[in-house]
């Protein structure tokens, strides 16, 4: 029997996924392993998959299956009607970027990451600008074609690519819920904190002993080492595919918990990945649901459970066993204060979990404007430290502390940063049908019991896939639309508790 | 200007290149990095770039340029044109193999593979039999199309596909000069080694100081850190491409010179990669000669430099300082003998120097039995067991020792194991050519200076790439027509010097 449209479809996206998965690993590897002169060798390597991939989506026979699948979609199964949902997203985000605009985007960023460095590193600002005009214009040409594609805003489809389902509109309403009370909150809380400041963790811990901790932690969580890895590289990082994921971290010798609280983050991810349904595993509607959700899981390990105090009592025990730390700073409780320490600055990276959203509005609203034409990007720096005075009360000692400490803008990654908040105010909203369901969630965390916490996991997350849309995936998990106002309740009753 | 049809497939090679490298670099991970449980998912993914090559390689318009290009030959270089010459036999030698045969040889030997492998672990050859038969049926089916593309005899076009220009005339020519006195040379061998037995390297060496040890040997002949690296594999292997080179191999605390023959193995065909002409790097002309070239400077170094006088006198400083071994029995003499220590097995990947061409002898002259098929498969233990009482007068104990020990066949590597000892006698010519250049020869080799031998091999082997046929190359570097004089004179002269 003739393959049908459908199925060909299927075996086209299965040969996308396999080079997606070959680009993961050689992204991995020039991540951890890769000796520091092949990166232009990798360069190439990585540019012939993506040219690949993008001429497959792109492929007259592509679209031409896609439609005469769509006129048949009566007889396929429901997950197959959502695959060629997915295959057509797909198509359309390639369709709509021609290989010369992609082209054009790729010389023009590789050239502006670079100065964006040299700038970043004299804090001269001015050698950057006319290479950041030349990304937004290229941007603006690219989100215009989207647009009309895909039927949304321009600055709404560049959100599209990172988190699909997502609105400019819906993330301002939530920004506007959480700008209402998050200042008067950072300073409560900053009072509070102040009259208990947490005793220094003084001393040195070595690498290779935070990695034992962090090799144990993973396995109670549940992380398969017969289908992953833990590495180090500069920037912790989550590469590979379901059946293979690679997880990374950086190990400081003095701050004993940087690594550890990398590894949470970046495992949130693995569990997803590797939760993905097997079935679909090599079909778009296996892939996870965009960068926002991806960011929840980071987030629901990292802030929410690994800094609480049910999580410590599980790992005070681990912390004696590997570190042999002793002593008063190294009790529950001061690693509870140390852990959950508000303070206010100037960098987005080392920013606390109160205070991490403020930096993300700020990105919001400036690359909007950048975007929309009001803010002329010779103006950035200045506005840039006005934004940040007036929303943290304080202004960066220079640019390389302010607008030119990331990376995202230089590559062209407009409509990116609302998935940090976002991926905060879902795993907030998650978390609180997760006690809900789990009456006994803080004993099971504080015995080490992860197993009902990702049981949940994947039968409300992972296990979907991109069957359903950010928002019904969230919806059909919680019972609720997305809102701020779960993340709010629980920043207050953490950071606000009466002690 | 229009890119020209030469052009244009200079461009389509250079993809080509691109998804070699990715897949390259995949394996290495697979054999050094990769969790036991992502087997599948990797095969998926080498799977799919093997057919991207082969697709693109058969495509009508590569065919389409390539004549186009023929057509206009005149005006190309001369580099250029031995560039289109190498572009004819890959694209001839993929399209005499159509995918529906490829499909149906990859799934007969990925079964043959793992029957073989029970097989050999019950020592019963019945279990593996019927599936040899049927990898010997694919492999003559595709033997004969690829004659008639290549105008080669079957089992020479096999041949072509591991080292390019060697007719089996010539190897048979070859072998029978070895024939006709290694024998002899075995025998008298034995007969006077047996006089001074080696004492025996007593105690146990850690990994990491082999590995240390192996590091700066790398170091000194020239191997670049910065441009790949060295890790451990269950078998030594090289991967990647110019630019990106992965040495592997296997250190055994028991053996302290086990895994050091393997780096020096593996680096002779690490160099040669990473010799290859730049300006050729993503191009067929610019890829290295064959198998039998490869192996060539694997055994120069590993063989008959690294087993030699002068190599340990260089060595010798070094075991103490990685190792702190000392001792009568580290002395060079004694560290000599040992690693020439001849006698007869029946294990290929035991086999010492001399012993090494009569296993792959009996293999040629098996397989090219069977392939013709004067040899039934049902018969092939029995011969294996008179042929090796023959040649070595020992009978394998069984099977496992016998015909099953080397997995080529079951994955259809007919016309692979010639390479093996066209590679000693490729070495053996060039190394009688470089002492006659290089007069100071055996004093930079003591003192660890190995410039001139990388400088030699670069300008006469590595630096021509593919420019050359086999026969061709070995001509302009030596001045001579490949011959098995200069290795019976090099052995000789080695193994029965008088004391």
């Amino acid at each position: 029997m003739a393959a049908t449209p459908y199925q060909q479809l299927e075996q086209e996206f299965r040969r996308l996924h396999a080079f997606r998965g070959a680009a993961s690993l050689l992204r991995w590897d020039a991540a951890v392993m890769m000796p520091r002169g092949s990166a232009a060798v990798r360069g190439e390597q990585l540019a012939a998959l993506d040219s690949e991939c993008h001429t497959l989506l792109t492929s007259p026979r592509v679209s031409r299956l896609i439609e005469r699948a769509q006129a048949n979609e009566a007889q396929l199964e429901g997950w197959q009607r959502a695959n060629l949902r997915e295959m057509r997203r797909e198509r359309d985000h390639a369709i709509a970027t021609p290989i010369a605009l992609v082209t054009r985007l790729a010389r023009a960023t590789a050239v502006a990451e670079v100065r964006w460095l040299e700038a970043k590193q004299d804090t001269n600002f001015a050698l950057f600008a006319p290479h950041l005009e030349e990304v937004v214009a290229l941007t603006r040409d690219k989100a215009h074609v989207l647009s009309q594609a895909l039927g949304l805003a321009p600055y709404d489809a560049l959100i599209d690519g990172f988190s699909p389902g997502f609105l400019s509109v819906e993330i301002d309403r939530l920004f506007r819920e959480v700008s209402q009370r998050l200042p008067a909150l950072i300073r409560d809380v900053i009072e509070l904190q102040a009259r208990r400041p947490p005793l220094p963790l003084a001393g040195k811990v070595s690498p290779a002993k935070q990695r034992s901790l962090a090799v144990e932690v993973m396995r109670a969580l549940g992380f398969p080492f017969d289908r992953g890895r833990l590495d180090e590289s500069d920037h912790p990082v989550t590469e590979g595919v379901w059946g293979d994921v690679r997880v990374t971290t950086r190990f400081v010798p003095t701050e004993p918990f940087t690594g550890l609280m990398g590894v949470l983050h970046e495992t949130g991810q693995a569990m997803y990945d590797l939760g993905l349904p097997e079935a679909w595993r090599d079909q778009p509607v296996g892939r996870d649901r965009g960068m926002a959700l991806e960011e929840s899981q980071s987030l629901l390990l990292e802030m929410i459970i690994g800094r609480s105090r049910p999580f410590l009592r599980y790992l005070r025990p681990l912390l004696d066993r590997h570190f042999g730390a002793g002593g008063p700073a190294w009790e529950v409780e001061n690693l509870y204060r140390t852990l959950i320490h508000v303070r206010r600055g100037a960098i987005r990276v080392d920013a606390d979990e109160l205070t991490y959203p403020v930096h993300i509005m700020l990105r919001h609203d400036l690359e909007r404007r950048i975007f929309e034409g009001t803010l002329p990007v010779r103006d950035l720096p200045q506005a840039w430290s006005d934004e940040l005075e007036g929303r943290l009360g304080l202004r960066p000692s220079n640019d390389a502390e302010g607008c030119l400490q990331d990376v995202h803008w230089a590559i062209g990654s407009f409509g990116y940063f609302p998935s940090y908040a976002l991926g905060g105010f879902i795993a907030a909203q998650f978390y609180e049908t997760l006690r809900n369901d789990l009456p006994s969630f803080d004993e099971d965390i504080a015995a080490g019991r992860f197993g009902a916490l990702f049981e949940w996991l994947r039968q409300n997350v992972h296990g979907l896939g991109a069957s359903l849309s950010s928002q019904e995936l969230i919806k059909s998990a919680t019972g609720k639309k997305l809102s701020a106002m779960p993340w709010l309740r629980y920043a207050e009753a953490k950071y606000l508790e009466a002690e």
